[in-house]
């Protein structure tokens, strides 16, 4: 173990700050002491770890990663050929094969040989020896926050450990895996409720399970399918009491993938397959649905490849975001994305999907880089679809906890899902058995300009002066774009250069649907409960919920922020004061504990959302700050005491504060899969601790009402909401005032290409 | 005058046809019996115009308009060349003389010919001739919606006819000219309070009335400013009682443009001059902020050319939107845009600012143009501060009514306000005297391309198949930015391939600033009420609100509409009944009256609001319809009771809906200046009318809170919101289905220009 004595004193923090087993983390006294002697602690700390770190050796042998010799989820690009033009105009290229990739920051996710490398420690271990198991999770363990805080480039790196979730001996085991001494330095077992996000193969494998049933191959004939167009559906069972608990369960429903590609429109509907996921058993059947027909295949096909296309279609003219002298980012080491005034560790992460951490931007008047966010990221999603029957009443989806958001996020589609501009970066993962396997394309990078319009001012006739001042505005976008079995969800981090992030969520792919006797509405009775909306014959679109929780550690110019509720609230004049009878007053509330900052959103009683550095004022006075401005906000409206909605309890208001913990990450728990909601965000803040002049946790919650339209028949268009994190007396004055305008001798000559 | 009756025949709705000046607009019969044979009465109307219309006869002797000689307010665009290459490649090459246009549809606002010929039949009016007189407003009177629906083109024009207000004798005159007959054919005085929209000459007249008055000039120079430093503002008194009846008043304030282009930092507070518009007469002068330094000029500036740019400053790479092929649109007859799958009418409107009519929406099926919108604009716009003080308490801006949105909206600064592919349309509009004049470039129209994604699906490991299908997201803007003196408001009409039209308000330019004693918040005690935030040393930025209510006749595949809350509920299960203790369902519930339709938008107690045509069914039988998706919403929190929300009372509800009465379009009344609030959108709705399976109008209102930070100083990056119309059940499936992907190959090749 490194250690961190090095000159005698025995300060209270250093006890604490490597053994990281604790419920709490970090020992708050370290924490309070490295706020108020930031640079003394990191000179101590930089100290001790060049006395401590041992040259980080690389494996002796350069192990090769093949996609078609490792994991079968290992993918590759079919456009990849299409990247060059541009990546080669990109400073930072990008390197493709990873089997020499080493971290260069104490962040950067495991590498493939750091995952190798795991996966023979683990072999050699005891556990592992005695049974099969099954890891469900291997990435980074990030180093402490202050460590990470005080390490610059050039440093030596910080110890790299990795985190374990391992299935073994029917139990879940987290361990902490120590890359430089090769041991295992932390073995726990859960006892709360749950289970680890599902590996890629317990998905797949439950997917062939009821195959092994005769009884299910029978119904499956009986009503008319061949068995060689059958495809299955594994979906989370939620937890509803007594029969989810003790065991790995999970549904398996299917479809007809006869004639379409899209066979998530031929629901065998009432089929419900009851799965052990550890044994592979088929539990229980449920066969409810013989009365209803499959719908058909037509018109479900969403590829273009099987469209009929009238040559009477009016097509666009190509139109494309061009930058002839290329990008003006650049990704240092693989992920350090530089851009503009802004600064960012981005990774890809196998549970959250995109991981931004230290995002710093520039002050425009000190040129110093200031921090604003220590680590954002998708902390869970809970999806509870509106249907209390037999075959529906379970599908309340948490996607990064039970599936893995990342696990989930395919390649993206060049010059489609990014435009021409855009940097891809891989994800580099662990399979079930260790090995690692690289998600190629997973991340995209790029800058945005929409013709948007950055600040602006005209003077007008009245003034008489000949004044038009506009600035264009131009992003950076970060993508990733998760399909969970049908749903795609989009995830956008965009980056402005007046200091906004805007965190986007946009949802696309194929509804969940539910076959239906009705071919027609004038079938169906006034007071009839369809739960959902007739979309084409059979096919019934089932009203569902979408909750995105984030989790913001935000770091105002550091880490001891403060949560401050600006209420807008109607102040009555006093008789005779103002001809006005009324007027909006701004009052300043800081939360004091969690319970100050269970945010319900009111229209009609307004407040802005603050965080805010207590001890860092503008010039005028002001706290430095940054505001949470919500939108595209729904509610969740199910019974608190709905097993689904205590499992989902983190979506019970839309913003939270908590104070800062390491463990408190996943605001569903940190094993979501069937759990019983004892570790949610809604139990953390229920402890009402002190959250003011704290390091402090922002959670906020993006909500969605999807009830279904025919629109959304065979593939939605996208739907996207959004909410920003905006600086609020951050700047001492507008950041991009020196910004220049466009002028058209700087713009590209474009020509067609078929022209060329 | 146009005689309807040709054959003999007398129906009830002839009489009225062409008599417009009921309160009521269109006798209902005419109405019904319009719809419910539609195609005969098109075509007894079409034979009654062929029969009576004259053919538009040009004047004589074409006059040329001539930025110098004509209207000061007449502008140019100063970048006119850099359009030049885009416009060559546009197939409607826009024509920057409108001395020859001619009028080719029912709804293109009125020529310069026209305008001329409106005031010359004028000026034989009686009312004209026996006094002096401004004319407030010279716009098209739109023809009978039924006339303008059977419209096509080719069909002879509908008689063309001016809408005129006017002030003379004291009074505000409204009066109808038909251009056929050279007559005046409706003239009314209005009864209810208020007056109109001021001409730019009274805004301009009253900043300089102020310095008739010694009294004023001595206070000036007392206060240690130059004269000719002087800027100062006419600033609309709204109206709180006695005081503000029976004149037109405004209040000037001034600022000191010393050492600055942004003389809006430097106010000189507390001194209010009340000027009587019509009289120009000084009528009272407060003057009570002697105390309150006029704040420095320093870092005032945000001209481009007044930066300090530091060599160090990391600049962006160029980047534009290019589209080798050029765009995808046309523009027919200067006002008809037809995109993709979309077709409307657009033009500039000096009060409203941009009006789109009869757009329409192509099904992808059918291929016929099918209705969506007969109308939408900006009907009002109320932006009250948050300031009972004597300097600040009467202002609550009703931007479209007292200052003419149209009328404030400047030249668009190419690269800049819109991208390299836009089409920029001018306003011609009639300055006081009658003259028209020319704002060119007002409104710009181009596609967008963000990198953003229509629709998306791939497949995962899980089902094993491989499927990444994506499709990119083009839209259309129509943009134009009004600069209502500081202010900046930047108003976009998005049409997407899928159905969907966004309306985004942007808000930039400079904020209305208080003068302050205070040069730190360390000298404001905690109970001190700021009325905003200390943004620089003497500067506060006072707290307000926007309000910008649209008004949208939606017409969904026809004009009788019903509007449909869909009630989005919890429901309990019954006991045994499920595993899930709760759901949710949605109700539908068609709006009656226009009470039931008085929506105040609730995150707990959500609904969906749709506009749909009960007589039209989709294939499996759901009426179609289109939605309104709120947005970015803030409400109005002032006392119902105070006078400016009295007038302002349209914000009472985010949502109404109204029978179609083609006198309401204003949500503020017609005639707002000074208005005390007996002709708003609320007060319409107080009726109660049906307005079920009618001609339906929708009101919608975005709101928003600002309360001021320093990074709004000393120019506001750009805060959008946005609501949609978007459609539901309206096609029978996803419209954009069809739609190919991005390929390589279409692409453009492009270099940058320097090395051109």
């Amino acid at each position: 173990m490194v250690n961190f004595f090095a000159n005698g004193s025995d300060p209270p923090f250093h006890r604490r700050a490597h053994t990281i087993d604790e419920e709490n983390g970090l020992d708050p006294s370290f924490h309070r002491q490295a706020h108020t002697t930031d640079k003394e602690v990191c000179v101590v700390l930089v100290l001790l770890f060049t006395w401590a770190h041992l040259p980080y050796a690389p494996p002796s042998k350069a192990e090769l990663l093949d996609c078609t010799t490792n994991s079968p989820w290992c993918t590759t690009s079919r456009n990849r050929n299409q990247l060059k033009p541009n990546l080669l105009r990109n400073p930072t290229r990008h390197h493709h094969r990873h089997t020499s990739d080493s971290p260069h920051h104490p962040l950067d996710p495991l590498t493939i040989q750091e995952i190798n490398k795991v996966r023979s420690i683990l072999s050699s271990h005891e556990l592992f020896k005695s049974s099969p198991y099954a890891l469900h999770s291997v990435v980074l363990e990030e180093p402490e926050k202050p460590l990470v805080l005080c390490w610059k480039k050039g440093d030596p790196l910080l110890p790299r450990k990795a985190s374990v979730i391992a299935r073994a001996n029917g139990k879940s085991h987290v361990l902490t895996v120590d890359l430089q001494t090769s041991q295992v330095i932390r073995h726990a077992t859960d006892s709360l409720s749950g289970y680890p996000t599902m590996t890629i193969e317990d998905m797949t494998t439950a997917t062939w399970a009821p195959l092994a049933s005769a009884k299910f191959n029978r119904t499956i004939i009986e009503r008319g399918i061949d068995l060689t167009d059958l495809a299955c559906l594994p979906i989370s069972t939620g937890w509803f009491g007594k029969s989810e608990e003790k065991r790995r369960l999970i549904k398996v429903q299917c479809y007809s993938m006869k004639d379409t590609a899209n066979f998530y429109m031929r629901p065998i509907e009432g089929l419900t397959v009851l799965v052990d996921m550890d044994t592979r058993a088929v539990v229980e059947i449920s066969d409810k649905g013989r009365n209803i027909p499959i719908p058909k295949a037509a018109n479900t096909d969403y590829r273009y490849s099987a469209q009929n296309i009238y040559p009477e279609l009016k097509l666009l003219n190509p139109i494309s975001i061009e930058q002839p002298k290329g990008p003006s980012f650049t990704i240092e080491d693989e992920h350090t994305v530089k851009w503009a005034n802004w600064e960012f560790h981005l990774k890809p992460d196998p549970r959250a999907g995109v991981i931004i951490s230290r995002a710093m931007v520039r002050d425009p008047d000190s040129g110093e880089l200031r921090n604003v966010m220590y680590k954002g990221f998708t902390s869970e999603l809970f999806v509870p679809y509106m249907d209390p029957t037999d075959a529906w009443y379970f599908k309340t989806y948490m996607d990064a906890g039970e599936y893995g958001f990342g696990l989930q996020a395919m390649p993206l589609d060049p010059l489609n899902d990014c435009p021409r501009n855009a940097y891809y970066m891989d994800g580099v993962f662990a399979a079930a058995d260790g090995k690692p396997y690289v998600r190629s394309n997973m991340v995209c990078v790029f800058e945005s300009y929409a013709g948007d319009i950055g600040w602006r001012h005209s003077e007008s006739p009245i003034t008489g002066m000949e004044i038009r001042e506009v600035r264009p505005k131009v992003t950076l976008v970060v993508r990733m774009a998760a399909s969970v079995a049908n749903y795609d969800y989009i995830m956008d981090w965009e980056f402005q250069t007046d200091g906004l992030i805007r965190i986007k969520v946009g949802l696309s792919g194929i509804l969940m649907v539910k076959g239906s006797p009705y071919v027609n509405m004038n079938q169906v009775t006034g007071q009839e409960n369809l739960h959902g909306t007739l979309l084409s014959e059979n096919v019934i679109g089932v009203i569902h919920d979408h909750y995105v929780t984030f989790c913001l550690d935000m770091d105002v110019d550091g880490s001891d922020n403060s949560f401050v509720k600006v209420d807008i609230q109607r102040q009555q004049t006093s008789p005779g004061e103002s001809p006005r009878r009324s007027y909006l007053k701004a009052t300043r509330n800081v939360a004091k504990t969690e319970k100050d900052a269970q945010i319900k959103l009111k229209l009609y009683d307004p407040s802005e959302f603050h965080v805010i550095n207590p001890s860092k004022l503008t010039r005028v006075g002001n706290p430095v700050g940054y505001k949470v401005v919500p939108g595209g906000t729904a509610a969740s409206l199910l019974d608190l005491d709905d097993p689904p909605q205590k499992r989902g309890a983190f979506t019970n208001n839309q913003i939270w504060v908590t104070p800062y913990n390491r463990t408190e990450q996943w605001a569903g728990g940190l094993f979501v899969y069937q759990s019983q909601g004892e570790d949610t965000l809604a139990v953390w803040s229920e402890r009402d601790r002190p959250i003011e002049n704290k390091d402090i946790v922002l959670w906020y919650t993006l909500g969605f009402h999807h009830v279904p339209c025919q629109e959304d028949f065979p593939i939605m268009p996208t739907v996207s909401s959004s909410f920003d994190l905006k600086p609020v007396n951050f700047f001492e004055s507008n950041p991009i005032l020196r910004m220049p305008p466009n002028v058209e001798k700087d713009l590209p000559i474009c020509k067609p290409a078929a022209s060329a």
